[in-house]
């Protein structure tokens, strides 16, 4: 029986992981054990957004200065997620996700991980069939590496795909391909969009005949519920955590997640904070806060312009991208309720939750009644 | 007796108010009974946000060709107090504040508005002692006018003063002047804090031997709980509008605020939101969420870079001004439990409400039990 | 015979026209004879940018108020075309263009000025074979109006066409229309392009057959070398300004252009000087320089992601827009040889100039020998 | 007898230090004989500018790697100066500097590199003279390492020091310290220009006791004209690097510098190319364009708010830094005349160049006349 492990830790500077040398060196993280990363860090979350490769870098080195890994190969086997822009409120952070060993699995299904890469990805894969398929492939295989029977028990499934510069796509049109889109920033939108129907391929939440290129950014009507995608230059293939609860693994964590309609979507937060044994409140007391162990936010700015009949001006704005707006807005509404703003928010929620809304995501420590 | 009205128009272009001309010509307005106009238009708040002065303009010539009063006139009469910025799920609008008169007075006391022009101010004003005294003095003006018996009736003032360019503050130091820093958006905090001490002053929220030059933007140990002072080129002087309960004034709305201790401070608004008669509830239902005319949010970006013991960015950030990533944040938080977005949000809260944190003011009808 | 004058005053701010209002009072400029005003004004020159249609509603009251025409009726009648962006050393300004008559035309072809504008449009009009029609319609139509009897003589041409915000866009799929693309910043690049090769049409540069919906943003061999298009949200038809010579003017004005192969193209520029009369030097000499009345400058982020072999970045940036980036950087080579910064450089310069180039045109008065 | 060699590299990402890589392969670079690396990086330039870390940390592990140096111990040894902000036309790249040992002197004088550090700096040494002359001692322990016999052999002083964050600066306030500014971004203003007066005092262009805090961001006749000063979160001291000339150096390599009076100063550029050998001509040839090995800009927003007698908006921007715009502007001027974008450019000019200018310095290979 596995046990899966959260520790969530402040991020200074993307080349400042000392938070978790300190932890390592301490014993409290053993290197070895850990399967994946997921954090949010201070650039833009944008094509030229660096913050995320520097922080893979920079855990990259320790990881494989404390386990004698090569650098290289620990990127190859660690996902590392991570999304730019902590706008607002919002606290730049970094999750790890350890496995260990434990005795034996307890009365209720444990916190259970699992995660799968798939082979490299181009220009022209992306927003197109090959990545929507592969992405499905390495979800069940995640699944199935996460030991997680009922895909009903799967809460979240993060996802970060390759984005590629100006300079990169020009290089595939150059070699007789065609890519979706010529514009850097539109190519980030088509690799989650095609990525999130991938998910909720290989989830059954989009009937397999559904899930397909001509659907992606088209037909909004699909979606996961618990896909969350983002890109980035650092990574080259699209990189697949999966988390959910087993029978087959211990440990006193658990997970829930809920759709959100739209951005200002309180009534699916709260129901979900009650079924995972937190008093009713309008924000989490200081002593309930310290039960969660790390928040995922997924939001966009919808794309008929408006919220809740009022126009907003997130989609015409030149001066700040519409996903820095979203992520400061709906980041500062799930920190308020939480009283926590080290949360993983992002935007871009293409076919990832309702069209103009959402999905939420809590790990936190079982209470006493749930 | 006298009785206000508020309109709230959305705001689809700082040159569109079609919306109040429509109003206008089907009688709904009489454009001689607007006493001031409180907006929030599309651009970034700063030194360069020229939707301020463009709206200004576009209702003095509106006003102007519907009374017959020069537009020139208009602007010296009518306060129009702008704020730019609607980051995140705001939406631009402006709320129409007109005085009539009516029989009688109602059981409770009803709402009051009063308006008030300092003097124009200098570059070398801002932010010193001049500025804090004729704020203070129209601020008494304007509570004498809306004939508000007792501060503690006071419910919110919003103060408008002039921003100035480079060009502008290099012609002051030409002069021979001294200015408090030749940094046009410093020059606006400066503006802000002095603005609000002398409101403070004028309530006796602020002792007189504390609101002096040397405390602005040094003692936020000082502030004013209903001040919410904002900046910008399009006007001369300070602009003040008081609005609060009297029983000399009739009608069916009435007015609230709350101190915000942070920028997560739900346990301000949602006391405020029972004290005016809202049921219980996470968010206002769509009935509910009716009876809110205006509201008004004053934030900051916590000085010392940390919210509730987490590090957040704000403050460091050279691609969004700390002030758009407050007004989003908060602005979206209140808006989640309001469900409205189009409210008048305002970063730069020195000396406006706890340090750190901002207030909030809510103009709504009455209901039954309120 | 007439002849066309050309009046470049500095705007402090877009409501700020007391120079022309000077002007006008002290009879430098008579407001009857003004035909166009092209002027860069302080915003980003993109969807969001206010400033435009906030210069153009404080000229259409100034010369309303000095004509007696009404405002709205000026802004049909005169093209105001304004284009934000004064990035780097550039400085706000704008050029009004009159025409009066003149006893007799003088030895060499006098500065001709010819003004038209399409049907209004709507968003599925933009980029479609309709607007390139429509575009080169009124370019022939200005032509004729300016008497330029040869297209050689056509040495300018600039548009003026409507951008549509997110709500707009929505509304036309709501009728059932199509778009071009959804997206509104994108939308502006389609309608600069169809008015480009409606121009290159109506002179000839582009065939009639190539000219067609089919190579609007696609074949970037075809380009205009005197088309300058702008869009902006303040403006709902194709305006188009006309500038050339013609016997039939008097007048000591010639105006000269010159197609820019890449974004550091000097020699593009220097040989125009020369041919104006402007002696040889790296920057022309302060003397000299006092010649230049009016200057364009078209420009864009090469779409290979080079210059010179070596990659920009400007197509990978979230922060600062592409069109800002080019701008400022083809903006201050073209002042720095000036030494003149009140240029009218705008971005975006497809079919509008060589691809990775665009385009500089100068008004100046002749040279004794020129 | 020494040599110096300067690697010029292209930089597609701040985590791709493969051309260096394949150098050092290759034989081409000897990584024991780096001795400092100067680079323009793909940030903005401001506090929150990661990619100068990145690539700093990028190099330590490559450098390291291939000497058997820790990397920590290489950023010790190595200055790694890095400016972010490649706006408009600039190219990212980084510049290698090795010195190795040669056979004899030649008969001119050869390019000479020395390098030294200061102690730690905390916030509260920033701007103050303790960093004046810590930085004034390391540019004299500099020349001396670079055996410069006469300071006017000295062309180009780059320092780079630290940057703080809010964090820092609240950390040491709490500390009982005082600091110049509590803002970070002005904060580095305070560290250019205390730096760049230490420099010019131990260069002997500012005289010994004019040379004081007191001068700083205050005096601005006082200037050298050879100081590059950048500030970045990634130092913790000021690193420098001294480039001249010296009768021990071998090598065909030479330098010039020349101060700019404003941003358009081409009549600076121009003599300072002729002496430097290369024929005349508004641009550089494409074969002559080949002799340059390293070219670095300093430049900034003039402080009064005109550039030849026009307004700039640079100072009044709140969507763009001022640095951005004036690095963009400057640096396609001097690229324009150089045909190479690959240069660093830096803004934020204080003390470094004539006020509202800066400077510019070219590493060139000599040519057969020069």
């Amino acid at each position: 029986v596995r046990r899966a492990a959260v520790h969530r830790f402040t991020l200074p500077d993307p080349g400042d992981v000392s938070s978790l040398s300190a932890s390592i060196a301490n014993g409290a993280v053993d290197p070895h054990s850990i399967v994946a990363v997921i954090g949010k860090t201070h650039g833009n979350g944008l094509v030229n957004d660096y913050t995320r490769g520097y922080l893979a870098q920079s855990l990259a080195f320790l990881i494989g200065g404390t386990t004698g890994v090569p650098p290289d190969t620990v990127r190859k086997r660690v996902p590392f997620i991570f999304s730019g822009g902590v706008e607002g409120v919002l606290s730049p952070h970094y999750t790890v996700f350890t496995v260990s060993k434990c005795e034996s699995a307890g009365p209720s299904k444990g916190l259970a991980i699992g995660v799968a890469f798939t082979p490299d990805l181009r220009p022209e894969d992306i927003g197109r069939q090959r990545q929507i398929e592969l992405t499905a492939d390495a979800v069940r295989q995640a699944i199935a590496t996460a030991m997680i029977a009922d895909v009903a028990d799967v809460h979240f499934v993060q996802v970060k795909g390759p984005a590629f510069s100006q300079t990169d796509i020009v290089a595939s049109l150059g070699r007789g391909a065609t890519v979706a889109t010529d514009n850097p920033g539109k190519l980030m939108a088509y690799g989650r969009a095609a990525s999130a129907l991938g998910v909720g391929k290989a989830l059954g939440e989009i009937p397999a005949e559904k899930a397909v290129a001509d659907a992606v950014l088209r037909d909004f009507s699909l979606y996961s519920s618990v896909a969350s995608v983002s890109a980035g230059v650092e990574v080259g293939c699209n990189e697949v955590v999966v988390i959910g609860l087993s029978k087959d693994w211990g440990g006193d964590l658990t997970i829930g997640h809920a759709p959100m309609a739209d951005a200002l979507d309180l009534s699916a937060i709260h129901p979900m904070l009650r079924a995972l044994g937190f008093s009713d409140g309008h924000q989490l007391a200081v002593g309930e806060s310290g039960r969660i162990k790390a928040g995922f936010v997924k939001c966009e700015a919808a794309r008929d312009g408006l919220i809740r009949n009022r126009p907003h001006t997130m989609l015409n704005d030149g001066d700040i991208d519409q996903q820095r707006h979203i992520r400061g807005a709906v980041g500062a509404i799930v920190a308020s309720i939480l009283g926590d703003t080290a949360l993983f928010v992002s935007g871009g929620a293409e076919h990832q939750g309702p069209d103009g809304g959402g999905l939420v995501s809590l790990i936190v420590e079982r209470s006493g009644e749930a």
